[in-house]
């Protein structure tokens, strides 16, 4: 459910107000009832979940609902459009549970196949306590253990991974390594694959401007991204680079790449955000399931006023239900 | 009109193609007649120019033509569409005979008042012994003696200024200051005032992911950004920020800014090249005179095939009569 006091609850409730998705999967909201119950009446949308308390051991039970709302609030709970600290310890403890949910033991019919994660506040969760977890991300990345992570952003018009992402820009100079372009590559070559693009062609970003000019503006081209981009060759894998920045991008929309692989966070995250502000959905791959975020953020500016726009949450579910489909597939 | 073997002939006679372009100004083709002529006939455009050698007395001279070509190049000659030695010493000659045409002295009626520049092949001047020049810019800031001056990208749904250019992207932790930042905030803001802005609204970037997020994910922001921002609004200036590179452009395509500051290269021309491919126009500003150029390069897969769409250097060639029109009133 994200934050309590940003717009998660609204965007959950609005996006799950459809039954034709709701049918397509099992849903579990970790959240607290009232702030989603208040959202639902806002926007006149009536009940359609079934409330079990946290730590109820109803919730080890398979439940014919569609959508469980387990709720760790306190009845007619109020929470402030602004980062607090309660509103953090309870978005922390909701991502917890959740991955508990994903960690289930391979067969348990209770074992969740993807997660979706509504915003949270960074500044809550460093003043609940939890300041070294910058994000979902990271937290994400700590419980499965994951040697490697990506971000990948989907949308209509253009799909983009990040080689890396919430680090300074000048940090680049150490973080950037031929391992970590090849996994950017392999990772979200893979998740063009599990989302139905048989044979993706990929284009690689240079990092400098102009990729480089065959080393005239920068070396990093040279040093990593063209050995990272012949390892991926090497299997066989469509992948070209590294081409410019300011032109790649173009290209793809265009038709001619599936997936452009970004070097760094604003590089891959300027053009998802200008083409597709409302509909690209976030997905971190590399973890035990493929996780879900919509594009944006608490927006504690307008929570609370049925202002919302459900639409990348709800790309983000359904994307869930898709990416999920096939480990799903034979369970009850 | 740039390299003789890119696109440059074609689109600048297709550009000038327009009587009514042709009748507020005057124009100086620096070039050669053969390549022009054969991308005329091909456009099947009549001539509209009134050739001149290059060296003859009669440059030095008011000519009543609107269009005239400084012919520097052999009756017939024919240019590879690839860098070559030849057209990099012809390129590079054409702009430095019309760097002088801007130099007259202030009343001379021969000077110029705007210069535009078609797309040379950095390659070929390289290849002519021109290497210490990666471009235009660089040459026209030597020989303009420019302390400072800022590449500035002019579009009908976005303005675009950079403190930083050609340099790698890693080499920004020395070449970002304080001053870069408030020259181009400075320079971006004077050019939109030119351009009929009366009172521009100015949105400067971070370098950082999320603008360095209060200092989580970099300094920069504090260190120089915000000091440069500070200087700008003592002026008195509508100047905000910095604002995360993400999200900024979507707010100035909503009509929130006139102008945003990028910190590099890509930051500005991702945004720019996704939203005005064919139709952005880039500025030099600080020199002598504004220069203006289009925004593509010497295209050569497409030269001398009809196919190069002057657009954006005819949105030059309108801008370059319009930020003249102040200078140039009052002449003969």
């Amino acid at each position: 459910m994200g934050d309590p006091g940003g717009i998660g609850p609204e965007v959950v409730v609005k996006a799950l107000d459809d039954s034709a998705l709701r049918t397509r999967a099992r849903f579990r909201i970790h959240g607290a009832e009232a702030p989603l119950a208040r959202a639902a009446q806002r926007a006149g949308i009536a009940p359609f979940w079934w409330r079990v308390e946290r730590g109820s051991a109803l919730l080890d039970t398979t439940l014919a609902h569609d959508v469980v709302i387990v709720d760790a609030g306190e009845p007619g709970a109020e929470f402030p459009a602004a980062p607090a600290r309660r509103s953090g310890e309870l978005s922390f403890q909701f991502v917890e549970d959740a991955i508990r949910d994903v960690q289930r033991r391979e067969g348990d019919p209770l074992r969740a196949h993807a997660l979706a994660t509504a915003p949270i506040s960074k500044e809550a969760w460093s003043l609940a306590g939890h300041a070294r977890y910058p994000g979902h991300t990271e937290l994400l990345a700590t419980r499965f253990g994951a040697k490697r992570h990506a971000m990948f952003f989907d949308s209509s018009r253009l799909r983009v991974v990040l080689v890396t992402t919430h680090i300074p820009l000048m940090n680049l100079r150490d973080a950037l390594t031929i391992g970590r372009v090849f996994d950017a590559i392999d990772l979200g070559r893979q998740a063009c694959i599990d989302l139905g693009v048989a044979r993706p062609r990929v284009a690689v970003c240079g990092l400098n401007p102009h990729a480089g000019e065959h080393g005239l503006l920068g070396d990093e081209e040279q040093r990593i991204i063209e050995p990272a981009v012949r390892v991926a060759t090497d299997h066989g894998w469509l992948v070209e680079g590294p081409f410019p920045g300011d032109t790649v991008f173009g290209r793809a929309l265009a038709g001619h790449f599936d997936l452009v692989v970004a070097m760094y966070h604003d590089q891959g995250l300027i053009p998802v955000k200008i083409l597709a502000f409302d509909e690209a959905v976030n997905i971190t791959l590399g973890l035990g399931a493929p996780r879900m975020s919509p594009d944006h953020g608490t927006a504690f500016d307008i929570a609370g006023k049925n202002r919302a726009n459900p639409g990348s949450m709800k790309r983000a579910l359904e994307l869930a239900v898709r990416m999920s489909a096939d480990q799903a597939r034979g369970h009850p």
